[in-house]
């Protein structure tokens, strides 16, 4: 799905992926961020729990989003397709000053989300200035292009990734998750290269890459945003690798952002904590080191 | 230690180090063309073990290059630092055509032959255009900055690689074995961007990156080597980073390479297999697909 069409005098909202198991008790800075983006107290946010989870964590969403101000908190008890066509979840979405949605099975959000009204709103209301976060599988879920699966390992090779519809709120970039903590570069060098146009984003775990309406992003979170940036290869052997052969991937870019580090995912340009950038720029919170 | 001056008319011996683990038993890419690179039916090859794998690792290699057709096949059974100034080994070393240097433990390795006669030979013989093979451990100990051990883990972080002075045959860059098989980049991050002068070379098991007179290698074997370009580094957090705290590393290269490309360590400029270079042009056997 592509994202949705943008009015003339609008701004996108911010993108959040978070690559999972995110601090949920003690500064909490990416729910924090999240929620101020929401509106704070005059927010109303719209929880989609994997309906898997929802007895988990739905309560403790409540408990983090509360605790940080929000002025609303509310959950759409979606357990199949069927559930996403109800009226009532597409009048909540459309109310929504923030949509979040949690970990579970990228596969199955996207199969039970794909092509829904639920979808659909997710889409018009990120178009229309409203911030969307997902963790985790709600992480990968976000791009056009999803990464549904694959293999743990640093080299690329053919074969190793699994590729799927997303819900399309950007697609500039491919997302992965959890992404040192269980060794996915391989994995998203190989998407990345199956076209070149897509730039890889490997989220740690309690790291989250805020993208702005500018298509900036800014690091939040303890650990790395790694960016792949396949657009100035010069040479790759995956049109004629055999499975799990050794592939060549010449001229690839790489930059690893830690927290307050920008990059312009327009430009192909990172840029670190200190430099003056005017685009992207998050709310400062008490307790941040963000720029 | 520094690679030993080039005569005038000279030209430096090809540098070949080995991820490990390579194939001892059916092609024998790798060692096929060291042997033909040291002299085949001419070659006088001496081995230098580390001491406490002599025993098994002896005969092996002896079988290996005498079924490849070399001509002579010597091993320098070194225990201890004093056995490195026997003067025999020394002339055997100034005769040899081509040296291989078994795997272990590097610091062991670096331990017993630095500062040695025997590692000031192998400089003057690699400078003087002798082919210097080694293999994990012995592929580590070639350049003059080592990685001596570390973590396995695709982000870097300060302190998870530790370096020590190798031998010392080139000093533009430095390598890492076992590559994908265990999960180094991050190390190898981290000692690139520690000075971004070096240029880091991450070999998988079963391949080795022959490095020639000018600079330029090519990559044999089933496996890939990483290169790591810190050289256009425009930001690191390295030096205000707390132990074990994510890093930011800005405006890296990456480079993956199969078997028959090649990398222009001079120019910093990855070459595919097909593509015309006269440089590093090394010997084609049969079987082999390298240009």
């Amino acid at each position: 799905m592509c994202p949705a069409p943008i009015e003339d005098d609008g701004k996108r909202g911010f993108i959040i992926p978070i690559g999972g198991g995110e601090d949920r008790v003690k500064e909490m800075a990416i729910h924090r961020k999240f929620v101020e983006l929401s509106g704070g107290p005059d927010a109303d946010i719209v929880v989609i729990p994997t309906a898997s989870m929802l007895e988990e964590t739905g309560p403790d969403y409540h408990r983090i989003f509360s605790e940080l101000g929000a002025g609303k908190v509310e959950f759409l008890p979606i357990a199949q397709r069927s559930d996403c066509d109800n009226p009532e979840f597409s009048e909540m979405l459309d109310n929504a000053t923030g949509i979040f949605i949690t970990g579970g099975n990228q596969l199955r959000l996207s199969a039970i989300l794909g092509g829904t009204l639920v979808a659909q709103r997710i889409r018009r209301r990120n178009a229309a200035g409203v911030p969307v976060a997902g963790t985790s599988a709600g992480a990968s879920i976000m791009s056009e292009h999803m990464v549904a699966g694959g293999s743990g390992s640093t080299a690329p090779a053919e074969g190793n990734v699994t590729l799927a519809p997303g819900i399309g709120l950007t697609n500039a970039v491919i997302i992965d998750q959890h992404f040192t903590q269980r060794n996915r570069l391989g994995r998203l060098l190989t998407a990345s290269s199956y076209n070149p146009f897509l730039i890889g984003l490997g989220i740690d775990e309690d790291t989250a890459a805020f993208i702005g309406p500018e298509n900036v992003l800014e690091v939040v979170g303890s650990g790395t945003v790694t960016v792949v940036d396949a657009s100035q290869l010069t040479h790759s052997s995956m049109w004629d690798a055999r499975p799990g052969e050794a592939l060549s991937l010449l001229g690839l870019r790489l930059d690893v952002l830690n927290e307050g580090c920008r990059y312009d995912l327009t430009a192909h340009m990172a840029y670190p904590p200190d430099e003056h950038l005017a685009l992207c720029a998050l709310p400062v919170t008490d307790g941040d080191n963000t720029a």
